[in-house]
């Protein structure tokens, strides 16, 4: 067993050409786990879906290589927003049997899990942030890992636009998701007293966060999804998972920072060698007064959605840093940072 | 005299809150030569008139101030967008009398002219190349330097939507306006050989272009202005500029090199004093196939507009450096740079 | 006394050359009263400044025609959102002292007034709606008419994006303040029951609305302000003022009842002499739902703000009834019609 | 054999389940052919993915219906864009062969045909508008028809953002795909003078236009696809079809007299029988200079694309002619009708 990670550009949102490619060397049967992270090209507006037919794509591709049951094994996070300095494109992660005996003596591990689906009644309430908790620690599970090993937990939560019961309607807004799915990460991985969470602390109560979640939402799920990343003792593989905090949208020394731990050199702000950089995930937010470094922007009030404002100019930060295009960058840290905060992880080829 | 420059932060595009501030301590009489170089938000559209309308009430303020005589002696140079991590604010150049004797060797000193309104017909043709190169010319003599003592010329350039000459029409975009700005800039400066100055170089013959201008257009002005900024001998006051390249939009070492030449220490790949840097201005551009080392990026094929992507990605870049989004940030370098590079250009206090 | 009211098209929102040419002959000693009623191209984003440009250049055309006491007794009503089949222009609205006696039975006269401005605390809530209703009350009574006599008032209230009140903040959006300006404006034509205007009842209780009255809502001003326009006995002048309603968008039906109401034939769906329509008006709504005709539609879940939707939607039909582009149109009618209900005024020539 | 048609609407571009009821009561084995002409909500950007998304959704479930063979019996016309007062749906076009004999004189047919697909050199040159005539011809026969019996041809056109031919490229726009394809379609239909198309002609000699052909263009395409509707002597089925012209966005009378020449009678402007239009079509274009009833429009020069406030000004017009928001609405009638003029068509059933 040993995970793996291989990043693939799309040439537009159903494009599975480098999808393809790159699963093609791996057998089916030996998958055990198999996740798509992937930045899709789109405009994020209401009716843009581009994310629904990346999905579909993605899901026809799989379907070929593996039939349903490679399907069910698999957990698909995409997210669209590829402004900037971004190349469209999806992390491959594969966690497969390769009989390969651990070289390290810790390795970069895998582990995904699935909820049920929720209750109309449950999205945006205090079920639906346990029900996160519960899921990342069955990802954990899957994974065999403590909480104190995982690095990363990337969950997927779903959002309901109208939700009706009885005579009366709730909205559940994708910043709302966010914030429970965040603090039932935070639960999951001791981060987050669990005392605290209750609905009235959702999306308000902004001095509880996460610090090793991303989490993001999404109409197309039911259910809570999870992909961990942890460092695990005696696990095969070449790859370590790292993860550090940006104090701000402009704090290049946080990511800096969270390389030099990960073991990667840097040489005048720049990284030494970026081929051992596997793979890149940021997630910045903005203060709720909109400012930075004390100054106004316009990040919230322009005509571009602030998460975009957000990617681009991360995309710049770490683009320049790193030297590509291709990093998973993401908005909106509700729950997952404190306020203007960030956070970024990345995986790395042990030297 | 001497030349200075001072920030002042707009909180619409009609506030002169903050230039009527900046401007109140200076006798009208004294300012030899005034020059605002401002970023006003707004979106940009072909329906936007942000920036008319942070026009219109900097000359009500200036008029407020000086009198229809300070209006003739002041060059307004404005530019919509402020994407990322920008503050929407103004630099204000002044060439003030203020008795002073020069302290150190060389000290900034700026330049000012305008040509003569163009003919519908010259628009976007040869002769406006060549009123552009006279322009630039007229502005090193009224700042009494030479072409090689420049750093950085900044170039405003009439733009046409349609012109009408007897039966035939030609449209005058803002890119190929540009173009023909930079051209006769770099003429001036000496970077272009005059003789390949053809029009069937605009904005095609991409082996052309200058290294100290930046250009602008807009279709509020009929002549072109012109701002210089120069370093001379004698000259009194505490400030000097200097301006460097950046290969590519993530070529934040071309900022480092160029602060550093400047007299500017950095430390992480952060600059050390942050308080020295009085002005700091960029502009870059894209490869005609919208790709960045070699990966393809959405910033020609999405639905903002690739000057947006641009700013919003080098808004990170230059504000991680220098710790602040109070920075000048415009793109496209159509014969400003090569194809997909940029400039870049920092006035500093002397240490 | 007579009011009178004139179209004069805009190049752009700063052009005022139509305005001033429109209110040449008009001596400024003899106004009376002055109202604009303008639709401003732009893109309505929140970073659009076009409708403050267009405030700020017709101030300075009043200004020049007849100084700070014209401004005085002037009423800026400036909307932006000239989608589809629709001009960017303005209604100059003027009561002017012309000596004609009275020639018809009753004749069009407006009134003005303009709040005290609102507190902070006010904004939105109850005492904001008091003080609405006591405009629309002060407007008609400078029109010297009785609330039967009105036709429409037109009602600008403000709005607050941020409001912070001791430890606390409320926002009000734009949709939050017409309510309330609704609300008011019902209670002093007498289509509101007083009683029932609670602030739990704001943009909430759909079954309360006015029936005469048009709401916007701008950042740019601190009071309430209204123009009345009323048919009066005695009143000089060739021109009456009728309104009806639209049961929906699509009700074409609507609008030919109300013309034809007001005197003017229709043929084949088509009004006959479009000369005698001097003004028309409109204000449109959708229900919350975004169906119409029992069918889904995207007004409600696009990338294009609803708002753009139904005008330019509206646009066209009103536009297919008079043959011209020249309409005032204007969507939301919270509290000012049935959800998803309209209104609609003519102004007209006397037969 | 008899031609129908049947709209379906769609929740989303990826929805088929309302196509897939409407197919179900139809045997595969006895569909001649199959057209799908559908309008997609999407926001028309670049980067907007709604109508690849909706094909392949469409193409999944023509396929579980009828298998392969049925996917190349049928033709897919999927057009983005849903403004204003327009319900994103689908028309399914069938030829069924339901052993009715005939029962009017005349009644609907309908032919299909693809073109093979074309060389890069060939896109938007002269053998493209060939081609296009050739494939209209071809459906034609397909319908068994004359060209003077054909009422309709629908046109998919290629198109292609850059072509490379050995050193040089040219790039066909959305616009000069739709010109060589009408261009085609009106030689096949003897509308257009086949000796005056020439590539000089493309997008520039307006006086040059089909009358019968509504021509789209997408880049998911190699070659010409072709739908004609036609009414044939002795054809079975219950409908008719009929097309008329529009003088100009506003010209609600074209509407109204085309389906009054389809036996449709209208009441005070608005059809009285709804339920006898089984399908209603319209294609409206701009004058050059954005202007209508000689007033300046924004419908070219406002950030929103042309195409849009055309589509929602005329869903306004004609939904309010025929009560419904299921029409199928586009715009640019380019070499399809004068400029700024537009055709509509309407399916009937017979009294």
């Amino acid at each position: 067993m040993a995970a793996t990670v291989a990043a693939y550009d799309t040439a537009h949102p159903g494009d599975t050409d480098g999808l393809r490619a790159t699963l093609a060397p791996f057998s089916p049967r030996r998958i055990r786990r198999l996740a798509l992270l992937v930045k899709t090209e789109g405009n994020s507006d209401v009716n843009d879906y581009s994310r629904e037919y990346g999905l579909l794509s993605a899901r026809l591709a799989l379907e070929s290589h593996g039939g349903a049951a490679l399907i069910e094994r698999s957990t698909f996070l995409f997210s669209t927003g590829c402004e900037g300095a971004m190349t469209p494109f999806g992390y491959l992660f594969l966690d497969y049997d390769d009989d390969a005996p651990p070289r390290h003596e810790r390795a970069l591990v895998m582990g995904c899990a699935r909820s049920r689906s929720l209750l109309a009644s449950e999205v945006g309430r205090l079920p639906h942030a346990h029900i996160a908790a519960e899921t990342v620690t069955a990802a954990m599970r899957d994974a065999g890992v403590t909480r104190d090993e995982v690095a990363l937990a990337i969950v997927k939560t779903p959002v309901r636009s109208f939700v009706t019961e009885g005579q009366s309607a709730h909205r559940v807004t994708s910043a709302h998701a966010k914030a429970v799915g965040a603090l039932g990460a935070g639960i999951a991985l001791g981060e987050v007293d669990p005392s605290r969470v209750v609905e009235a602390a959702f999306d308000r109560d902004h001095s509880l966060y996460a610090r090793r979640a991303m989490v993001f939402s999404g109409a197309e799920l039911d259910g809570v999804e999870v992909l961990v990343l942890a460092n695990k003792r005696g696990a095969a593989g070449e790859l370590t998972v790292h993860s550090g905090y940006m104090a701000d949208l402009l704090d290049a020394g946080g990511i800096r920072h969270t390389l030099e731990a990960a073991g990667c050199a840097l040489e005048g702000g720049v990284v030494a060698d970026p081929t051992r950089v596997a793979a890149m995930l940021l997630k910045v937010g903005v203060a709720p007064d909109g400012r930075l470094r004390g100054n106004r922007t316009t990040i919230k009030s322009s005509h571009i959605d602030m998460d975009k404002h957000v990617r681009a100019a991360v995309s710049g930060i770490v683009g320049s840093i790193l030297g590509t295009t291709r990093s998973f960058i993401s908005a909106n840290t509700v729950h997952q940072a404190p306020p203007g905060g960030g956070l970024c992880a990345c995986i790395v080829t042990q030297g």
